[in-house]
């Protein structure tokens, strides 16, 4: 198993196929992990090297509809990647393309893990001085019942416990307000069901997220996906500003070169490409999803996500886990 | 009408009474403004000076559920506060108090305008080198079917006209993806029906609401809620995070020394507290919401949201698009 490659889709993202496939050079060097590219040869033959192509002539584009676009598309390097880990052909599979295709090749071709009613995309968000809060779900199901809600805590906590180690993961129920009665029919109903778990604080709002007091946060897929796209516009403005705040006085611009070195390692720590690689969870396979404008470095680490979860048998963890909660909250999945 | 004092609720907010009746003093003092306090007067008195006290025995608390205790506590400042609008003896309210509350109060006594299905909360944004985007609903209606999104859309259009000056103000739907087909069942219909609007640009994801390429975003106000404070939560994080790069070497220490004012500067221009002061839209008489952690200035602000409101006549001129509106789009209501 250690030794099957991972399968990346180079030819999903912005910058496909040149950056993505230099990321697999670089998580083969760097990491010693196997990887096998999944595309076009004729476009792959030049950057490849000697990495293994598996040959896709299909390509996703990146604001194709996802349903249709996975089913018609057969031979697409996505479900072509998918096909290979349900194969036995790869460990895992990699695509910092069409988030939404993502999830449809690898529900489609690989099934989800018993029990699981829906996959969701858990992606982790950096917090200060703490390991990342997982967010989920962050965009694979757009309306969820309070029964899904329920599922992607279990499904998170076991992530946050696998990925960071944590004991018992904090888990938050992301709604407009702490108090147990706000929120939507969903949330307040998905907080009734909650209220035993273990670990569950309770409901938390918008501005908990990246407070560093919580491991993972609940939300359907719609309201996560505006979260994280929200928290990522709100960077770029603010240290868009931070920057021509410095830039405005000559004393300012003279302090701005002194403290440039260290804006640049805390943009470091906050970048997705850096931390980044969300986790499809649900499916009987390893999913990871790239951010889509992944360079070289954003591949690189989404196959060291991938590499953690085959070590770590997460897949296979889930199953366990969820198989146990389920017996303890029988569904009428 | 002009010379009616703005009811200021003295009791709402975490800093109430003391920074609210404080920020009221500097209303009278810089802005010319006349402002009455509503509360209790034996609270009051010490620190009313010759402001004048419209009594109420009762404070609804920042956390109590808004439908009770509006329902229950006939005597508390916020419904005080919005009888005095409804009898003439205001011209506009304010609170920085409990928000449902204050949206309930508006609401129970005041009414909703002609055609208006369900008021919402219209909230500023800052941008880069542009007037701020407004944000509606920021968290009245924790669901909305597409209807009143497609209300919310034309509201939030009007009040940019007026607040802003904006001919025909760019209005974006809150979505998971810019393309038609993308999220929930609600905001697809709303795509159809708001298609042919005036300034509708299609959907907006998070990361473009502060981009400065709008001047109106729709969305529910659950959605809209998490966002203002995932992007309060963001901004808190970040800052956080530039003082401690700054510190963390002695070179960049003093570059923090040089950059503080400039810093110093921005914080301001997106300080809620600066900016600030949502409105409640769709109700007949005017209802400014000041962010709960108010101080003085941000009470001041509010109140001063609220004269430029009375000075422009926003509530009749709400009436007057509404009507219009409302013949071109015959509604089920």
């Amino acid at each position: 198993m250690a030794d099957l490659p991972v399968a990346l889709d180079a030819m999903g993202g912005d910058k496909a196929p040149e950056e993505i496939v230099a990321g697999a050079h670089r998580a083969v060097e760097e990491l010693g992990v196997a990887v096998a590219l999944v595309g076009q040869p004729d476009v792959l033959a030049p950057l490849a090297g000697d990495l293994e192509v598996i040959p896709a002539s299909e390509v996703i584009p990146m604001s194709a509809d996802p349903g249709s676009s996975v089913r018609k598309m057969k031979d697409s390097s996505l479900v072509r990647a998918a096909e290979a880990v349900r194969d036995g052909k790869a460990s895992a599979m990699v695509s910092a393309g069409n988030t939404g295709a993502t999830m449809g090749s690898a529900l489609l071709r690989m099934g989800r893990i018993k029990g699981v009613k829906r996959p969701a995309i858990a992606t982790p968000i950096p917090v200060p001085g703490s390991t990342p809060t997982v967010l989920l779900d962050a965009g694979a199901n757009a309306e969820c019942t309070a029964e899904l809600l329920v599922q992607f805590a279990q499904m998170g906590s076991v992530y946050a416990h696998h990925r960071f180690g944590l004991d018992r993961p904090r888990i938050g129920l992301l709604s407009i307000g702490e108090e147990e009665g706000k929120g939507s029919t969903d949330v307040l109903e998905a907080y009734a069901l909650l209220r035993e778990t273990p670990g569950f604080v309770g409901n938390v709002e918008g501005r908990d997220i990246p407070s560093g007091n919580l491991d993972v946060v609940v939300t359907d897929g719609f309201t996560g996906n505006v979260v994280l796209k929200t928290m990522e516009g709100t960077a770029t403005f603010l240290m868009g500003e931070v920057r021509s705040a410095v830039r405005g006085t000559f004393v300012g611009r003279l302090g701005g070169l002194l403290v440039r070195p260290s804006l640049r390692r805390m943009r470091r720590r906050i970048d997705p490409e850096v931390y980044g690689g969300a986790v499809l969870l649900g499916v009987r396979g390893l999913a990871v999803i790239g951010h889509g404008n992944s360079s070289a470095e954003g591949v690189a680490n989404a196959v060291r996500v991938a590499a953690r979860g085959i070590r770590g048998r997460l897949v296979e963890q889930f199953g366990t886990a969820l198989a146990s909660e389920g017996a303890e909250r029988p569904s009428a999945a």
